[in-house]
């Protein structure tokens, strides 16, 4: 509708440059992604960990959340997204530390060392790409969980936002400097999942593994963990299809690619495992799913829906085989699988983004981008550099900054405090009625504890 | 805002006829009715069923979800929703089937014999039509929880969307006869409650009971029946305000009268169950809200909030009798209800529809369309005529259906399945903590099963 | 995109006025919003309360949710917002109590003595300021848990709503006496969260106390909290976001500082829990949150970001000593603390309201307004005016209401149903295998009760 027709709103509010639509879409994917999160992914975790845990899990993932957002306003998006930068040779590695309210935030998106506008405001950008920033630590915890020093955690989480997620992020999604060099990253496959995944390794490496018996995973609540899942799957709508930058025709791509790849690697992973257990488990399905939409996400918006679902077809089986034969024969505890989910997953999937990305699809984002299957090498040795640079830059600085925190305050919890859990870390846990009885409840406490810690 | 202001989105990807506003709107409620399915039905369902078989209740849904996927990209939507079809005398009967990938995919939204137009992307529309798609079979699976045969369950599903859904959805969604006819189903009264309701019937009766001691419902955790529900409910927004096709005044119309419905069911159940009990019961509630939100279904957009009211008025008592009444009665074993709620819901809602199409409201859809009480008795026969196909059809072809399938796989678990339920099917619990110990687990777990199911 | 690309919609469907973008962004704030009740906020009170009073508590805000839109539908929304009204020398009271059915419900939103236009749908903003009111008497349930006369609650709820409710909607959305006195309520900071907040206060003391041995919170599964916590969040982005009227700048202003304000409150009540008990609980980030979220609705849309984090870094401290100086020390028995939490952050962002209104961000919604650190003292006093009318008109209001309430049925439940809680009131439990087992159900049900209140 013509402009003249927006009277009603004030004309600052509603300028020229603004589209309605894609604004209304980019704000509602931004709430999709931020559920994601919480509760979703705190869910997800929780409902996999002992019960004595399940809490402390939680509190991980919404500490990462809220305190990502602070950093994020301070300092992270400037560092990730501003245009002014620091920069070596005309290749940009980092954007300027700066809080958002010193940059012209009621104007439009406008982004990286080349300007790059979008039809939407600075604030709602600003907001979708905190809900990626806050994900991504998030993803981290489920390595980690059970026997990681939640003060460590507080330290660890908001640095790693400076020091991992703005540079990879300014370097695949703010033109830097892989940008530059030619490579893609449409929504996250290596600013993402990649960082995560490697992250993760470096980080259970540094933390250590759980009690010897208790390296397996008993989920206490494998229900919580569908409820997770569910709005996770559905929330990466939001997650692939905001980075169209708005209600395009990309949008519409990308989700249905994305949802494409997801249930071919469902399925595939179903089949897989009837085959080699006789019987499918929803633990599975989900790995299944997961894999399918970590690997479609650098190229969601950029292929054709027939390489989306060979994507999927791909991908699960690799992950299958991270989950169930190199997982188990690591030295390091990563206690819910997320290296080979999200690491692995990121991994082919970037690698397939250099194969796949389609003219006739990336016309609808990026024109004149397209893989090597269509007859440019390039792109797959520019994905393969990308994936070799995040995967390696994310799990050394990961180490290395686990390796200073651990100066400061131990990584690990001790014995005690991994035996007690939740009430010992934060004074409260999931399921307090477990624990409190009437008058006296410093001892009943107690004695619940030593009972519970005793049959584990 | 004029078309020039988005110069900053490839021009390819904001065409003209592209309503930014309508994609943002539709993809949204894309993403509400996908979440209706995952995670909410799953554990609407998955909380209303005994502890040992919510896993099982899960995974069917799941993966009725993700297998209608791949079948709706392959064959299913162009079979429900090709222009080009077979056709009779006249009257269109199905779509051809063709995968997603060889129709104009990036172009507009177009559909059915008249290739009606909508200004959304195709794929929008095409995951739109997904969402509905994939929530019917899975509305299915409340009849024959706790002791299906998770394997037939695979071969069911997708077939049934060949077989089933995607006929009636081309009859009453894309323009086929009975819309030809004049028949109207606004947003999937008949194409998905009523095809999910009589199917139901139809799969519990060639399954069979569930074990004579278990026919009364044991709700495990009626707190996250509690969950599926409100996400139901509330997604209902997306689900009957998606199908204005935009984010038009019909959209408002139509949620408008959705919740309309929905709260005057609930209070009217609410009244029964008070003075038939002496108390109202979280189950009533739900049950009577959904009895009004799938009568209002069918005619949401085209009817006057007076007439959304008298609907959720009148669909509440009559689903009312079919729970309390007929239910028990019943010699087929439909486990949580779903012919009471959908089928007979859905049939109520359809024949409501003949009567109340509003001229004035269908101006802001469907000029011309009115109802007998404005009329036009032509309407109610219609939309009668379309009850009884709908009911017949999904009713046997589901049967024969089931019945083929049982010469290659048992529809029904054995005995000593049904007593071990979710780790004998998936090899996994909803609640694994229960079962796996410390030092030997299979022994204990052996163990807790027997006891379990001795005690039941 | 120009009108005539509209041309697939029936032009009554797109009239000249409508913003598409804006309704779908409007429709979809409203979902998130109804999320934010049903199942958020029933999930949010049920994880926190015993296990015995969870389903009661879900039904108290499930009944609210549904007699709200009855109520709304056919007398709160005129009352509330409606342009003709009772008024005193210039200064408008109450709208005229008409259903919805009977005003111009098809044409542009229009509201309040002004007839302020919005370029949405009139049933559009119906549905959202629909989804405003039937949160606020959800909100009070928190307070009233494990005690509270079901029957009472069904008739206080909805009168609740018309004498408490609309009155204050109409005050301060509508422009009402508040608004023309110069006072703002951008979000609902007054009109939502205070409202409920003194209002629990008055009812909880009409209500009377829990048992005096079950006077601390028992909480029976803090995850299920947790899961409505995160919707709760999330879904601010929809309470605050969508009361620009659009999806405008100033919507992702308000989402931004809202989030921050969130984020900034969560992180500071986790330093101060750390300071004084030396460790940090999910309990107190959830209440901190909440804390943000609720003082930084009254303004979100018309200040500064930096002046958003310095709102989540009073607000903290002073609600954390509300719950943990002021509660213990009330004689009134607020069970899960919506007095602090509700009605002293709602009371603190009031005033701050009036301090803060930064005139560089009114002009992205109501130009001209600043407040008093922008050198307007006056809206400084008109914000305490306000605060003063409103939590004195909803306490006293509420008290009376329940007074009057207690001559047709006791507020409270009698002993004999507190010990036995849900299956009492409901016929129903959140967790009914914990009940039913085998042959004979009733004999089993009543001594496992007894077993239980025994323990208890």
């Amino acid at each position: 509708m013509s402009i003249e027709n927006l009277g009603t709103y004030p004309p600052a509010a509603v300028p020229q440059w603004l589209s309605l639509g894609s604004n209304s879409w980019i704000l509602t994917a931004t709430t999709l992604v931020m559920i994601q999160s919480v509760p979703a992914l705190a869910l997800f975790y929780a409902g996999m960990t002992r019960k004595r845990f399940s809490m402390n899990t939680v509190m991980m993932v919404l500490y990462s959340f809220a305190s990502t957002f602070l950093i994020w306003a301070i300092l992270g998006y400037s560092m990730s997204f501003y245009s002014s930068s620091i920069h070596v040779g005309g290749l940009n590695f980092l954007g300027l530390p700066l809080p958002v309210w010193s940059l012209p935030m009621f104007g439009e998106a406008t982004y990286g060392p080349g300007g790059t506008q979008l039809n939407i405001p600075f604030l709602t950008f600003v907001m979708f790409q905190f809900a990626f920033a806050a994900i991504t630590p998030g993803l981290i915890v489920g390595a980690i969980v059970e026997r990681t020093n939640f003060k460590a955690w507080m330290i660890f989480s908001p640095i790693w936002i400076l020091v991992v997620y703005a540079p990879v992020a300014y370097w695949l999604f703010a033109g830097g400097w892989l940008n530059q060099l030619g490579a893609i990253d449409y929504s996250g496959g290596y600013v993402i999942h990649m960082t995560a995944g490697y992250s993760a390794l470096a980080l259970a490496m540094a933390v250590g593994q759980r009690l010897p018996r208790e390296r397996k995973v008993e989920a206490h609540n494998l229900l919580l963990t569908a409820l997770g899942f569910g709005l996770d799957w559905m929330g990466w709508n939001g997650f692939n299809g905001g980075d169209a930058g708005g209600a395009t025709i990309d949008a519409a791509i990308a989700v249905f690619n994305t949802n494409l790849a997801a249930a071919a690697a469902a399925i595939m992973w179903i089949a897989i495992d009837m085959k080699v257990f006789g019987k499918s488990s929803f633990t599975g399905l989900a790995n299944g799913t997961f894999a399918g939409l970590v690997a479609i996400t650098p190229m969601a918006g950029m292929v054709n829906p027939s390489e989306a679902l060979i994507t999927g077809l791909i991908t699960a089986p690799i992950v299958w085989l991270g989950i169930y034969k190199l997982l188990p024969r690591l030295k390091v505890d990563d206690a819910l699988g997320v290296f080979p989910v999200h690491g692995i997953g990121g991994t082919v999937g970037g690698l397939l983004t250099g194969l796949m990305i389609d003219p006739t699809v990336s016309n609808y984002y990026l024109p004149g981008y397209r893989g090597a299957l269509f007859g440019n090498v390039h792109q797959f040795l520019v994905q393969a550099l990308a994936v070799l640079v995040v995967g390696l830059y994310s799990f050394f600085v990961s180490l290395g900054l686990a390796k200073l925190i651990a100066k400061v305050t131990p990584l690990r919890l001790d014995r005690d405090a991994i035996l007690h859990g939740d009430f010992y870390i934060h004074g409260e846990a999931s399921y307090p009625d477990l624990y409190l009885a009437k008058s006296d409840q410093s001892v009943t406490h107690r004695e619940k504890l030593k009972e519970e810690t005793e049959i584990k």
